[in-house]
């Protein structure tokens, strides 16, 4: 069945048109899978994300990365600033996994690229993390180089949203988070292009969240004696996927924005929470071997970019708001648990517009 | 007479209460003084800010500097990062002045400072600056020395807000916007403190203003059909001063959080905004001269920084707000002219709560 | 049997003294074990860097990092550098490895932490790598866990250089590289303290190389016909200790004159280089649990900060070449071999001075 | 006369061949004029370099810039790092005098383009500076507008190197130092490009100087008795034109490889001394105003780029060389003087291979 997505509140965010989908897989190429981990103590996962369905360490995609607060684990950062290019695909999961999946992430280059390690380099495999730990048992390390091989297999661009893949145990705004995408469309007169974010949200306290502007959260609050506000031990990644026609620069200038969106669901951006982009383009592909001639890339004016620093924030909002509404109740470790927003929502009869 | 502030509509930024005046100069030493340059195309200024009353040369003050958006000629953040002090005091000004002001301020650091050039090294001025082409005849640079000289002397811990200063010819919202202040008290157990934010804003389009949540630009604009949209050609400038201990590198975390109140007010950060924050603490006095031993320095528990984080984002959305409807209506260059908020609230008897 | 350095050959670098055992170790604290796996294919190996001898997750160190060149797949370095401190000991092996050594060192750190994931957050793992691939069958990845888990005990202040450890399959200048170490002292008014390196060195082509400004590795080329020169494809890491008060900002100033030191051997750092610097200072400790109250840092005054520069370039200058000259002759994968630097001098009877 | 450059000692920096020219200007389009003010007690300057012959406000250059060591105050890297282009001619001048330069600079982009300020927004002005107050009266503030203008007319491809320009107050080694240049071709596949660099080089102490390689600084230290070596508070400022095909973070990563070569000349990169890099390709040219359709830039393969970082590493260390050399002696303020390098040498017979 389908999920109940925060446009289907009644709540718009922004200008802009969204894609077909409202996802990161309106952006042609890319595809997601999650693998969901969820009994008892055991509440996390994986989640892939592949920027296109080619070989993408023979064809590497621009990229860049930027960390709004760096209390993360995120592995392959400095590569793809470096050499603005990203060269494996995404793997999501929990903090104290990060290890496995890199090395299940390596495992499954090498499976694609016998001359790595042989007549050509190595490959910088890219992890991002949250922290788990109030739902699962992360000291428990469920996560298997299995889980990440599957996850990376059979992706498709229908994306589940709450909490699956990564996603199982997160919470947002001391209530469940989980996994949320939506996407853009920039329109100018060489074309029109679309604006992909996919989020993880494990960040936030109730009594900041704010739905377009609405102070909901102190409305909750109120609402919910039971509300307890933990301190944000939380964290962000934000996936970027876009086929707009841009250089390293002007990319990470478009990630820079993700910010905006946060902010506007409430964000303070504490220190304990971990919040890095990714971002990629696939509008030209960087091949790995040499050919002896230059290579032509296409960006758009800088003038243009307006769109896309709008697109990237409302994207970016909307990813957040759809990652809390679609989240499911969860009782996990220790019997530890937080409220489904539906849910409430539900309950107290709080209308969102 | 007072002005009247975002306050006095009854809205209320945030959960933290304000310093006694809401103002950077709720932070013992800070001394602010605007020279005002208003007359046909006439329409810019100068403003300074004192970190504090002593001898800043010789009691340099930690400081940091982020650039939100690099479109802007701020100068002296290369030293101010490296080595992690501020040493004068903090000129704003128009775009073409920058020139005329940095020189200007050399030469009031020379004169305090007889040494300098002689015993001891030269000194890094810090000039910021936005653009005040559509009201200002920014061409004409009708910034002088003089001007800046007395913007220097007779600082004062009142502070005039909106079209005053560098603010005189400055744009928000596509409204008229100016110079804007705000302060916000931080508790711990170890005392409190005071976060205090000044900012210039010259950013923005009336259809993105949101105050407190509230869409009241898209309201504004549906009242107005005259309001011209332009691009956003714009900027701010944020100034922090905080009496919190804090290292250079937690200070630079911190003002790093200006983004999250920018982006509350509707902020996108586009493209020919050139946003850039400068921040000090009076915390810790460092010496100019050796003593032959090491410095200590207090700094507050990282733990302890989310209140910060929490104090600048709410005070920099309060500043941008104070600058909004304080700033008076303006008829510069070439006839060119943008409403004032407040009237626009008054004629339309708009409520911001 | 003492291994020959290059002090032993008369070679002098920078006009500083050695610490007693010219180490990285001659910083009090810090101990250093090698797990070294060489047999016919498998050449390669883990390093285990300990900070202090306490529990580095509750009394973190001061710390920094800093990429010279970021095509390396380093862990930790974004926590380091928005933090500030560095809580895990450091790892260094092979580059399809770093997955299994970070989930090694999460093992190891859960195991010393039990709060870890439980009434407290999650922790960040540090985990450098070069490519070992022409003398070690870096596909195969031979490293286990076990292997950095033997690596994390029994760290002793004896450090063994040249072919063992992390370093065991790796290539420098073309000849048989790995790791190396050297250290210096630093004297001011209020105290005597220690610069120390370690370096896993794996860059560089042979006619590149220079020893104290002598252009041996011109000299070696002509001497040796079977001289094949590869394109770089190395990498090097630099681990720096020191016992100098100093803030975070100041000991990154600090880690970036590293580059001086591997400048004048030779290194014009290449693209396919990964270079970077971890370093930590012992002089503060950091609680992880908030006190309640602030942190006093002591840190040396601005002007003293030359000397720790000179003393970080003459320390990685010496530990590069510490690494190459005490290298042993190994053949490896698939009969892969390069020259031990020190036979080649023996045998062409050159001298380095 | 033809200057003797370090070539005409018999010093060959490097593997790779010069331009024709050896100098910034076999950059096809660049050119540069010194305006000297050499008299008693003033003794400075100002040096324009144009990075293309016609606007360059309409017609931008890809650019970059790199802070080595930020005890500077260089104007307008902000907005090339952000923007990833140049649109003003270059200024070099003395650090008391960047006000002045700056408001010049700003006032002859004023002149070219008269919709600055009008129909487009603002200019980014590039100044950069050395403290030359040990030979000139820094204090005074010599530089009038009127040199600005008079350096950025009649630019020439001839560049006079030493003690001229803003070259004419500076020291290097604690020797007289000043303008130097060199250039390096580099040859692939798809055509031979050039790497030209010009410094202000005005840094470092005696002793630590190097001549590829020899330690010319020791054996001069002992042979002059009189030498007093300072502190270091010197800086250096380099300016890079190339007309590779690059992208801006490509160029970044070039500029990066500046330190190999000062390394190479002994650096050990002072505190007290600003290095700033500015570098532009003339590959491309940016249109200032939109086109409605994409921009299409031809960049070099990453795996071209070594041969880059070879280039300008070589061509670094060169040009401080022969600003060393081609230095002649000026006595200045208050009777200070440094000897010129090239009259040691002659004294002291001291061979420099």
């Amino acid at each position: 069945m389908k999920q109940k997505r925060i446009r289907d509140y009644g709540v718009r965010i922004g200008k802009l048109e969204t894609g077909p989908n409202n996802s990161i897989t309106d952006v042609e190429g890319v595809s997601v899978r999650h693998v969901t981990l969820s009994d008892h103590n055991m509440q996390t996962g994986v989640t892939a994300i592949l920027p296109h369905q080619g070989n993408l360490f023979k064809e590497k995609l621009i990229a860049s990365s930027h960390v709004i607060n760096g209390f993360g684990k995120t592995m392959g950062t400095i590569q793809i600033n470096e050499l603005g290019t990203i060269e494996s695909p995404i793997i999501l999961t929990n903090t104290l996994s990060i290890g496995t999946a890199a090395d299940a992430l390596i495992e499954y280059m090498l499976g694609q690229n016998p001359e790595i390690g042989r007549s050509t380099g190595t490959v910088n495999p890219i992890v991002c993390e949250c922290n788990d730990m109030f739902l699962n048992d992360v000291r428990a390390r469920f996560i298997k180089k299995e889980h990440v091989f599957q996850a990376l297999h059979n992706t498709s661009t229908d994306v589940e949203e709450g909490s699956v893949g990564a996603g199982t145990g997160m919470l947002c705004y001391s209530l469940k988070g989980g996994i949320g995408t939506a996407s853009r469309l920039m329109k100018f007169d060489h074309g029109t292009y679309t604006m992909g974010v996919l989020v993880l949200s494990n960040f936030g306290i109730l009594s900041d969240l704010k739905v377009n502007g609405k102070a909901v959260g102190e409305e909750l609050k109120e609402a919910i004696l039971e509300a307890q506000e933990d301190k944000d031990k939380g964290s962000i990644i934000v996936i970027v996927g876009t086929d707009l026609p841009v250089s390293e620069r002007q990319l990470n200038r478009i990630l820079k924005r993700t910010v905006t969106g946060l902010s506007r669901t409430g964000s303070i951006i504490t220190t304990g929470s971990g919040e890095v982009v990714i971002g990629f383009s696939t509008a030209t592909k960087i091949p790995h071997e040499q050919t002896g001639e230059c290579i032509s890339v296409s960006m758009i004016h800088e003038e243009d970019i307006d769109t896309a620093f709008r697109a990237i924030g409302e994207a970016t909002e909307e990813a957040v708001l759809n990652s809390l509404v679609t989240a499911t109740h969860i009782v996990g470790r220790d019997g530890n648990e937080r409220p489904a927003f539906k849910d409430l929502l539900k309950k107290y009869d709080i209308s969102l517009i």
